[in-house]
């Protein structure tokens, strides 16, 4: 069996080739880096995934979490697996040396997690909620919480989550009901119900640390009046050792559908009055600092997809390349020996469109982790100003397109794989399964399409798409310039140009208060914004791989033809269908608005 | 909770306004019913679907089949269901009076099996593997044997089975490697194993007749090689008892993601060199038989995933009728109450999306029966051998089109329900596994693909598709008579007027020998085609409509304004997009066709 955890040669070709990993080394944050210690961390990464993860993702599918005696359950093999990977210092991969870090940049720091999450989401998750969770109290929390619960976090001994979801509040995060009554001691007493809490549970860290949204008692309505908690499952002494139970009590599992291996947990917060929280920051901008964390949980979002729909892609191709099955259309003699199904036309088509999707995704996510690089370390305040900017104005495409995509190219590797697919005794269900919630959590698509089309296309009077457009035209620029790239380039610039001119026209429907027509369609413009990006992104990695062509040797000149018509396939059957999204856009085509609810 | 096996409204509608089933009684086969008939027995399979069928339907899939001491064991809610099923006499819906039958036309009996495959898919499948097996039987089997096997089978007593895969032989039929050779007594015996056979074990029945395509020693090569044999699991005695167990063992079962209500089975037939089968018909015509009976059996497949994808968009619409969250994007006073979700623009959207794929599936299923009864019971010879081209025409389009696009809305009804959708409390997520199944079996996507394009267009000079755009032309010309529809008619002709373009370059391609570029791009012209005929369809529904509206009262008038609103959807959102796969057949892109193994 092929090693489906990822391409090491596309990783290197993203790295090196697309994303100048190398030239990160000049700045002086990552001057103690070279492509040598680069290979060494994505190695370790590649070794622990493959000998701890990978093993046991079938096992935690079928195992799921149990609820005993209030508490969470899991199979014994996720701790030893977390602990290799805390161990190797993939938790704190970015962080400074001198907190233990190993002072990674962000692009290689996912392209590491990219090698667990290709081999067990599930278990992986917990890493990940406790890098967001950490970084939150990093970001805002005091000296003092620092501290009391990052350290600890650091050294991972604790975990952390993200409680934000509640019975009547998901999408609509104004209307949590979680109170907050300020205590004499300078703390809160936190009472409310959260739901869908990944990680609220788990026998594996000493503690873990909630990361809570909540209302104190003078909190204005809606969103600005949503303040941030931690509330860890035991109290710290002041000494570092554990106190007493705080009063989180967890109020039952839920059984997903997929991505099993990760507790989604009902939390009870003060049952009994007594639960102990810890404003962070200031009183009424919770909402403010944990959205100035989503880019990253963003990226992994959409790396998380990815890497699933990476896993899929590579065990579809092992599978069709050593399944015999059928003969050319031309060629039915039914004495002759049967061919690969990698040799049937419709199972290329399979094959290149999972290609296709899931190296266009993760070219884009690595793309958007060399932004929040350029956005921390970029010399000028206003080149690292320009490169969040554009990471702001990605991250809806970031987050939703694998989401999406990488989910269709799972359905794919199911179909390749025919009846044995559908089966549990392959893991490509698991894979379509475990990705289906990706569009769901992290805010659904329709929230990051009004992200997109309601606030990040005309942030800062359109800066970020300003510079976006320019970075597309120059890629096409340089396409041009390539005569093997011919017919490449011109659907992505009929899709750019006409995108621009509807982003206009939607936006003067907004500006003019016509906000809920203006805002009906945004799904399709979702769609026509992510295939234009992953469109470009296509066409980038076509200029490379051309010009690397002309100088290669060996595999790799199968390589870069593979890029090539990846390359095509996404610009001439994918990128043109979007042509239909734009004209409805276009015609404010209110079909789906003027439907009446008593019509259904 | 609203009723959501199916909507009993549209049922009349697509029964006594769409596909005109009273004109039926006017046949004398039919003499004896008429509407009271018709909803007597719709009534009984509601009243058996939703009390014995709904509610074992999660058991089913938490409570797999288990393989213990080489039997299959199932939950035992199952039989009785099933019995209940059968002495209502939906085993033998369409068989004749004189034999227990009600002697219902087809399109009854289908949807009257549509309010079982709704509510519980896998059990289900026991009664219309029956159905299958006991019509080859009847079709082409002996007096004698239809008296050891088919009446046993109409009684409910003897269940079937279709074994025709085996381990390297899928799609590839002409692969197989099961042997029959002939005994002393006439009968056969049989050695091979046979893999996904669907209900080759259950505790229910007192026998089951295992209908397996196997070769002869003197068969050709290839498929015309096949021949069909009867195999019971016990052998039958003349006086009809029950002799000893036949060499047919069960050697396990597969886990499936989802349908896990039904076994699927590996048998291994003949490990003892002792078992016994009955040769069906002529030898080497095995396969010949089993497509005379595909048409019935894909439009059963069609049905199954359509009803799974009408459970799905009705559980998602009381869902979002009665769920609040967030406000309309020009209200956003967070003081103010929350709205139902189905008041979002894009929530609207995803439930009008669900509305036209899965009522546009039901309608194009029934068409299928509908033209099925016609192909039995029109007066002429002429009539009903066009009446049976035009549905050998459609087929691939009735197995596959629901198959894709209502397992579209189940994923578009788990959005709906957002975190809830994902987990396995609610129901849709188990619509969205059961339903992945459709597009593999009875002939994948691509088989279906290449049937069409390959066979089916081009079968007796065309006369088929000539008829179909006959057909969608007169709908048309209705259709431009009703200013009402204005706007409907053309995006539907416009794809009719370029497929037909199209399909006469392809079929060049195939006569001048291009075969392999002819088929190569066949995916993207069964979507094309696909979409044309549910096109077609959906006018076909807004002319009924326009017209009913003229008169209607009360709730009636809101039914007629949802059907001509997802006519609209559908018309003006899903068919235009349909022009860009056929601009790349067009091009005869080759852009799948020329990627080669070594690039990927």
């Amino acid at each position: 069996m092929a090693d489906t955890l990822l391409c090491r040669r596309n990783l290197a070709f993203e790295l090196y080739e697309m994303h100048n990993a190398e030239a990160l080394c000049e700045r002086p944050r990552f001057a103690e880096h070279n492509r040598e210690t680069f290979d060494a961390a994505l190695g370790t990464a590649h070794s622990i995934a493959r000998d701890l993860f990978a093993p046991h993702n079938r096992k935690g599918d079928e195992h799921e979490p149990q609820y005993v005696n209030g508490a969470a359950e899991l199979i014994p093999e996720v701790a030893p697996a977390l602990t290799a990977f805390i161990e190797a210092g993939f938790l704190n991969a970015t962080r400074d040396f001198e907190v233990g870090g190993m002072q990674l940049p962000n692009l290689l720091s996912q392209a590491c997690f990219a090698h667990f999450q290709s081999a067990n989401i599930a278990s992986s998750s917990y890493a990940m909620l406790t890098m967001g969770a950490s970084n939150l109290i990093e970001a805002f929390g005091s000296a003092e919480q620092q501290q009391r619960f990052l350290t600890p976090m650091i050294e991972g001994r604790f975990f952390g989550t993200m409680a934000l979801t509640e019975p009547h509040a998901g999408s609509s995060l104004s209307d949590i009901r979680t109170k907050a009554e300020p205590a004499a001691d300078g703390s809160y007493r936190i009472k409310g119900n959260k739901i869908f809490i990944s990680g609220g549970d788990q026998p594996i860290s000493e503690n873990i640390v909630h990361m809570v949204l909540a209302k104190l008692p003078d909190a204005p309505a809606g969103v600005k009046g949503i303040s941030l908690f931690i509330v860890p499952k035991f109290l710290v002494n002041d000494d570092g050792s554990l106190g007493a139970r705080n009063d989180v009590a967890l109020a039952g599992l839920f059984h997903k559908m997929g991505w099993r291996g990760t507790t989604s947990t009902a939390l009870n917060f003060g049952d009994n009055d007594n639960c102990v929280g810890y404003l962070v920051g200031k009183p009424h901008h919770g909402l403010a600092y944990m959205f100035q964390m989503m880019n990253e949980a963003r990226i992994g979002v959409g790396m998380g997809a990815t890497m699933l729909g990476y896993a899929g892609y590579l065990y579809s191709l092992d599978y069709a390349r050593n399944r015999p099955q059928g003969r050319h259309p031309d060629g039915k003699n039914p004495s002759s020996a049967q061919v690969s199904i990698v040799e049937h036309a419709d199972v290329r088509r399979m094959l290149l469109t999972q290609k296709a999707y899931v190296e266009g995704a993760f070219d884009l996510g690595l793309l958007g982790a060399r932004l929040f690089d350029d956005s921390l370390t970029l010399p000028t305040e206003d080149e690292r100003q320009q490169a969040l900017e554009l990471l702001d104005l990605l991250t809806p495409i970031i987050k939703s397109w694998p989401s999406e995509f990488c989910l269709k190219a799972n359905e794919l590797a199911i179909q390749i794989l025919g009846g044995h697919g559908y089966t549990r005794e392959y893991p490509v269900e698991q894979y379509y399964r475990d990705n289906r919630l990706n569009p769901i959590h992290e805010g659904t698509h329709g929230i990051q399409s009004l992200d997109l089309l309601g606030r990040k296309v005309s942030m800062n009077g359109g800066a970020a798409l300003k510079a976006l457009l320019k970075q597309i035209h120059s890629t096409c620029a340089q396409a041009a310039e390539m005569p093997e790239l011919n017919g490449l380039r011109t659907p992505l610039e009929q899709l750019v140009n006409r995108l621009q001119t509807v982003t206009l026209a939607l936006l003067g429907d907004l500006i003019a208060g016509k906000v809920n027509q203006g805002l009906a369609n945004s799904a399709l413009y979702l769609k026509a914004f992510g295939h234009a990006v992953v469109g470009w992104r296509w066409l980038a990695q076509a200029v490379v791989a051309q010009q690397a062509l002309n100088t290669a040797q060996g595999d790799d000149v199968a390589f870069y033809q593979g890029k090539l018509q990846a390359a095509r396939y996404f610009l001439t059957w994918e990128v043109p269908s979007c042509q239909h999204e734009l004209a409805l856009l276009e015609a404010r085509d209110d079909t789906c608005l003027a439907m009446q609810d008593a019509w259904f």
